[in-house]
């Protein structure tokens, strides 16, 4: 592009085609400084502050108030990432990101997101791309046999959980339609409350026990349609006690949705398929593998054991749309009509791993956070708050709230890990996530670090 | 990745760690792969048939029934890109894919695509990436100017027009609770449809006039929470009358939703602009850049005048994500928690067209439907059968619906063109719609010699 719109001016843009060969010739080349910069950023992502330092404003203030009237080269786009857009970037990649929950965008993964863009599938209905939809059926497939999930279940993507939540208690709500309550613990997280909201269902919160686990005797799913437990959840990565639960569900014929957005990717290891008991009795089950599984925002899978409940709530085929086809869209089973090709970077991982690679990351993932959770169990003055069932340590440090807090700002000022919190049992406790491809024991170590010397002043 | 997973074996695999270096020189040699693989899959896009000719589970069928056990070389996924996936390709990119509307994924864009993937942000809170929410702000803003949208609306970015139509819907029924019913014309999209569905709002269907306009005299807005006026729409590219919409909805405080998903890019150009006659006064507003602005799906812009009442109806924020931040989340204005760095991508492609390039693409293809319809216009036999707003043609060859429909198989059956159909006024419609950066006037007039040489079959 660069030769073209850097040329001449506008005068000569407005003859260079899209496709064209000068314009391909131009994009060889950008592209070639763009993955260099991918590239370089990946060799480098240790070294910035993990947090953006950034000001509020500071970005937008830093960039024109209008566009360009012309056509400007592409290298200026990769020149402004690094001077105008840098010091608002918060380092995901880096190995030293340990809060929420760390994710990858893995590098197989990220070529994989430069081919969709490439190919530009619209998933509408099957025809307008037969490869994206039959890619997906068959990445879900995949995903669901290397999860140990039953067979048969019918499995789609979407962007994020907030709407693969959203989607499950649409259909829960369509079965029950007279029942407009949903049931959850006062763990779930707040996607649930906000479908709740947009479903206009009443969201009742189960009191949990002192692991922070619903407390199944406590369910009264008399009124409810759905019921959603969390293997994982966000604060303490606590895991319901969803036999228990399926149990009530299944007696009263309620949906059961499973929440296993971030810990889903761990069922992959069969040693920690024990935390999963149950889950096989879901009705849907939706597992991110944008957070735990080295794919980039944003891919969320659902399953589903009654794709019929999806397609009659969602099931529409408009006229223009409409063709002798005897295979049902994907659009079917949800609100969005057209999807783009995030199979291709799950599938792209899945393939670039296999079993044993995301099995031996994971595996990584637990035992670093073992490690961590040892250092702080054998340190006087600190403590461990939660049981640990995957790769999330709640911990603290003695002291009120506000100490802890001011220790977590001290620890993200100093821009060598970042770090987030929750609030447990009313106390405010400190999280460190481990799940980033690329940490290694050194980068834990130094979080310990980093947190025992902040905490010493 | 080739020189390690494609070497010793997953023993090997298991010590590779992403962004080490070994990792990086794989990603460099592999991603040069790829690029080149999207260059000449650009290159030779006009030859390969547009519609996929696979047949449903062809694709599934050719893949194995299970993930690999150990890692597989990147190499061997671009292969399979080739061999396994080709077949079932549709060619969105190719400049002769005349059907639904014609989209682009320009080069800028594919490249930003890369740039975000490798980035992997992830909008949650301000904080988690300034960058992101302040270039999502700033990207919206310059594309307001674009389009003359007026100064101080609030925008966002959603995946489709789905999400975007759901969300203002949800605004509207926050706004008047009492208020249940959706009204728009018979011609509006299907997504208005499911959203009232899933809001469990009424839709009402308001008849249009021989041109395919909503008939503003027979609104009857007593009962309703939304109108929804479309700009643009997908059958016939049809306008309804806004100011009349706009005076209605103002009069008894009723939302008005401006959907322009398609035909909103067209407002970059001045003289386009009377087609938007009405819409600064809407309450929101969908706009899609992955639809006729070189953005690849998805990307879907959102604008209201209203933020506090999105604001009211979306915000939320749990305590694990509760911080001293002054500035709130765009997630607090949407459904959606997390969102990607789309951003990037609409940036890129405003920075690389230019106000200039983005409206020479825009005239450039408004004129080839008008040299398209005047060919029709003038071919006894043939017959134009809406009004031309912008860059889609509907028309049909004298003789019954099924012999048009036929003639529409017969058409995509070549391979060399796409067109897709819809129904006016009863009647079986074919649609050729322009929209393509690549497409040329040959393109368009291949497009009219298989037309005809298959209707004198």
């Amino acid at each position: 592009m660069s030769d073209v719109r850097d040329g001449p001016g506008p005068a000569a843009d407005r003859d260079a085609r899209a496709g064209s060969e000068d314009v391909i010739g131009a994009f060889r080349e950008d592209g070639a400084a763009a993955l260099d910069w991918v590239a370089s950023y990946l060799e480098r992502v240790r070294e910035p502050p993990v947090l953006a330092r950034a000001e509020p404003g500071e970005i937008r203030g830093a960039l024109p108030a209008s566009p360009p009237d012309g056509p400007e080269p592409f290298g200026a786009v990769l020149e402004d990432l690094d001077t105008v857009l840098g010091p608002g970037l918060t380092h995901w990649q880096s190995p030293r990101f340990f809060a929420y929950f760390a994710t990858t965008s893995s590098e197989p993964a990220i070529l994989a997101e430069l081919l969709a863009a490439g190919l530009n599938q619209v998933g509408i209905l099957w025809r307008t791309s037969p490869a994206l939809q039959e890619l997906e059926e068959t990445a879900l497939d995949w995903l669901a046999q290397l999860l140990g999930l039953p067979d048969g279940l019918h499995g789609h993507i979407e962007d994020t959980a907030s709407t693969s939540t959203l989607v499950a208690l649409a259909a829960a709500r369509h079965v029950r339609p007279g029942r407009r309550v949903v049931l959850c613990s006062e763990h779930a997280h707040s996607s649930v409350d906000k479908a709740a909201r947009l479903l206009e269902l009443e969201l009742r919160a189960v009191p949990s026990d002192e692991a922070f686990r619903l407390r199944p005797e406590l369910l009264d799913v008399e009124d409810a349609c759905a019921v959603v437990a969390t293997i994982g959840t966000t604060s303490s990565t606590s895991v319901d006690p969803v036999p228990e639960i399926a149990d009530r569900c299944e007696h009263d014929g309620v949906w059961l949705h499973v929440d296993a957005a971030y810990a889903g990717a761990a069922a992959v290891c069969p040693e920690l398929r024990d935390r999963f008991a149950g889950w096989e009795r879901a009705d849907s089950i939706v597992v991110n593998p944008h957070k735990w599984l080295g794919v980039p925002t944003d891919c969320s899978t659902l399953w589903t054991r009654r794709p019929d409940v999806f397609r009659d709530t969602f099931g529409l085929v408009p006229e223009y749309l409409r063709v002798d086809e005897e295979v049902a869209s994907l659009s079917e089973y949800t609100q969005v009509l057209g999807r783009r090709f995030r199979a291709l970077k799950l599938w792209a991982v899945l393939r670039c791993y296999g079993r044993s690679g995301l099995q031996a990351r994971i595996r990584g993932h637990v035992r670093l956070a073992g490690l961590f959770e040892g250092w702080v169990r054998a340190e006087p003055g600190w403590e461990v708050v939660a049981p640990r069932p995957f790769s999330v340590v709640c911990f603290r440090r003695e002291g009120s709230d506000e100490e802890n807090e001011r220790l977590l700002g001290r620890v993200n000022d100093s821009g060598e890990i970042f770090i987030s919190h929750t609030r447990l049992a009313g106390r405010y406790v400190l999280r460190l996530a481990v799940g980033s491809f690329r940490t290694t024991e050194d980068d834990v170590r130094l979080a310990w670090d980093v947190l025992r010397r902040e905490a010493s002043q």
